[in-house]
């Protein structure tokens, strides 16, 4: 049995990773640190959880690190730099801010406004997305959990642009995404009446997970890659959608996906043709991924989907965490979608 | 390892006890029946399930009982009794419709506008509110899974009339629930958009659990007893929430059942004056239930909620299940609830 | 053409006034004010009103009343108190905070938590619920907008106790109310992640409505009234609906409501047994009611339902200040309800 | 003082024809038919219009048609073809199916699967994109209103292609729609709990609305065009919102719709870098577009939205009426959108 911690557990990512670890057979709570909510329980901050047994909020500093083996860091971004550092050396750490998932100093700087205070740290993590990273995860102490929509996105284009199957010039990502994303921290634009019965777009080819997609597609073509990628908020808690627009051979596009992700737990490429809803992810740790023919001869159009709080988020770190481990990397997380 | 099959799996109860049911470790799916859909697979059916490893759609008399434990029946009201009435003496039968729920033949035909065709069975039936009924469901071939409103009343007042704590002339449920629970077949009144951004009561004061509240009130109180209920429809998926108004006092009606619930596993009374939300137990076994002071001394106010899905239909399903089966009662449902 | 001031239209309330007046025939926005958006155009606040003619947002201080006929005042409680005690004599006001509501500033200090700073005021004030204040409403320089919870519930009580129909003592109120009228401020009970896909009670039984209950209920009794009243959540955004339980016989009870406000304009009572939705009044300046009989003889269901922005708020101050300027009462008013 | 007559008035488009008619001082309905609800009172069918003083459903062969000026038909595609065939030919007509849309008889039975049996009509009918055909809707006897989502688009792209400013081949329209445009009858995929908490791609790149662009996106390119185009399904009632990707630079692009645009009463181009969001034109007749620039140099996203029961159909249709009809083009039309 290993021992965790929780630290910014009064955001949803941290309730989901509560949640995930309530019914994982090697894992236990050790400790759950919420600064501003510290002295409460768990349950008085989210009453779904009232009737587990776990510890109460703390401070991040009460927090003894003796006897835990990992922390899983759900902190704002740039106030986790500052934690990490503090953070016993012997540690391991999976992280779900946006500050390590950079490896780049200066496109860190471009897309978040201010400069990187931990570079030296930075140097040790590894990128989160696991189908992609996994030696490596498993070696690490420092995993950066991916952004939700990057992930989203990344699973759909990697292999192809890796295969050479696509025109790294080309790619259109039209990201749908539901709100609980934006966490729980109150603001104007995420109250009820503003979201609901409607829909919009927001960050118009601006947003900062595009810095995470020209990382990992660069990477991937070999060359400087770009894409158009607009994101635009659903009424609805859980869930993106990414539709990708490509030029390569339909057929082709769908086999290579196919094909990578045949054996993989979590990745699930449908019948050519097919396209996967949110709703038959909603609650596990699914990505479900859908390819059809454009209307245009020789172009591609594909459809992702995963839950942001799950292969987004904190399901995603609990199969890092897994790794990190020595655990089964399913452990804990094979709950099929909740639908209705 | 127990074997059962799911007869009536295309319906949201059907496709809910396959989802626990892969989560449980002493229960396998050997059949999946679903006569308007037999030869399907269930992910085509139900496309958030399609990658469990599951039997395809069957007829009902295509299933071969032998070797299947226990059957559970989701199928709509009426035809029910027949099905059950053909199905092996020997085979075990928790039944999630309204057909074997009324003790007395009188009130089916008048709630139900029938007569009813299988009294032999009927007289065999055990009333699935588990907290109530837990031995006679323990030593039944046949449960009766309650009503989902009715579940949700009963576990707020059945104490209290046990107890003699509260007038039984003056008890008033006012009711919501979710949309999941009209089912999947298609309505005009269920559509998304007419449901969605609204709210209204239905069968006022005429809804079919009413007989349960009748049948079970009675019973509790000693002498009949009936209650004004009204059914509203909220545009939600899941999650059902009973108000209800009793003339009793406060504190003693929250003393009286939080000591009535003091061990039961999904029986959650909270603090005197807090009251639960509908999204505490959503995709839970729990039911969860507060009690304030109504502004009129001498009476109090109690809110019940619970998952119409879970505790309400499939949940207790299983629960009950368990007990036939000799597993562990809590065996498959213990997982927490999904929010946000 | 009267031209009117909007006080507070940053609000939910205020863009509706807005909305309401833009198609006016005899009223015209001369002034905009909203205190901590001073110099944003109403554009910029409101996207959905960007393409009307309006003035700029300026601080109440900067408005020149000087040929102003009449004000609404859509600011927070308590403040409200101050910035009509400010304003010029001779200026009409229809006031939408519950600051001028309660007569007695006993009562006001009980349920406010804080003594009444503008009794003088209070004192000249008529409660605007218009159907019941009429006449002094046209002869009034400040009419006091009612709660909107509070305007649902008399509409379907006040005949039955002026006409002795009911007993006094046995009200139940289960009232739902959408998101809007918990108004535009941030706070995190008011995401959608909170709201959505769930359903609670809250202030149970200790909801400042109350006070307007008391006070109306029990001068339409000639006695000391309260009742229970239980308000809850419903995730939607417009639209409130009352499920009365009283004890009274019902086609009385529906006879009473039918004859009292069978010449309202805005008033529309269903036939016996049917019960409206809150979708059947969006955006409109409706109240709708249905009576049905309780399953207990000589009780009956009142189910009333308006929208709160609308016949609850902003559709109810134009209304009354229709009757202050002496423009026909309906003017602006008869939209048809949005559906879907 | 004109009069209608609204064939098909039980579905979502007939009530919104006749919720705008109501409101409109040039327009009276003197019929009102629904083949399968005929006898009907019009409250019964949609009790949100129940206050209103309307006849009753009668048959359309129980129509007389002489004193009657125009006729708006909003019934299914196909049946279409032949209740206009038999309507007399001095009736104007203001259709709302798809049935005239496609000058070319071979595209109409390429997309939907038959052939047209009215291709006489079909000569005279015009095209209802009022902002681009207005003079020849002025003149004609036969309008045929465009299709929810080709009208969204189409406002985005048109002058573009017209101008020669983009790529015609380049165009990609990703287009996310609300639910009321799948219309009233009862189907498993439009309930509540399968489209709500969820979003999804339908028709992926086979949607019937493509053959309006390849149609009119050809005849403003004056080559053939096509584009790439996916409609997705969003958990809301009203509103639809397309993302536009084209090869453009991206100001040229804003400058030229917002010229275009810049006298038309219900277009309106937002400044540069501004989108809208679906509520911002719900309820109304307003269709809003937005231009920002896409990350890659020489591209820029147009994104355009309009309600699609309105400017998408039936207040489309009634503005189109009125250029018919001599009356002024915005009468009746004027009223903001309802937020929230």
């Amino acid at each position: 049995m290993k021992t965790v911690a929780v630290l910014g557990a009064s955001g949803y990512t941290g309730a989901e990773l509560v949640r995930l670890i309530a019914a994982h057979g090697d894992m236990r709570v050790a400790a759950l640190a919420a600064d501003r909510r510290a002295g409460a329980a768990m349950g008085d901050v989210f009453p779904h959880l009232a009737h587990l047994d776990l510890p109460r909020l703390v401070r991040i500093d009460d927090i003894d690190f003796a006897g835990i083996d990992l922390a899983f860091c759900a902190l704002p971004h740039a106030t986790t730099q500052e934690v990490v550092t503090a953070l016993p050396r012997d540690l391991k750490i999976v992280d779900l801010s946006a500050d390590f998932r950079l490896r780049d100093a200066a496109a860190y700087e471009t897309w978040y406004g201010r400069p990187h205070s931990a570079m030296h740290l930075q140097e040790e993590a590894v990128y989160g997305l696991t189908e992609f990273y996994r030696d490596a995860i498993r070696a690490t102490r420092l995993c950066a959990g991916t952004g939700c929509n990057a992930a989203t996105g990344l699973y759909a284009v990697l292999p192809l642009l890796e295969a050479g199957l696509i025109d790294p010039d080309e790619i259109v990502i039209d990201l749908k995404t539901g709100v609980s994303g934006a966490g729980r921290s109150a603001k104007e634009a995420m109250l009820f009446a503003e979201v609901s019965e409607g829909f919009h777009a927001y960050n118009v080819c601006a947003h900062r997970h595009l810095a995470e997609f020209e990382q990992e597609f660069s990477k991937a073509a070999g060359r400087p890659t770009t894409c158009a990628f607009v994101a635009h908020l659903v009424p609805q808690n859980r869930g993106i959608l990414a539709t990708v627009y490509v030029k390569g051979e339909p057929e082709a596009v769908h086999g290579a996906l196919a094909e990578r992700y045949a054996d993989e737990p979590f990745l699930d490429v449908l019948p050519y043709g097919s396209v996967p809803h949110t709703r038959h992810v909603r609650g596990s740790n699914l990505c479900r991924i859908g390819v059809a023919a454009d209307r245009r001869p020789g172009r591609a159009v594909i459809v992702s989907t995963l839950d942001n709080l799950m292969k987004g988020a904190s399901g995603q770190a609990v199969q890092n965490a897994n790794l990190m481990l020595g655990l089964p990397e399913t452990a804990g997380l094979t709950a099929a979608p909740l639908f209705p």
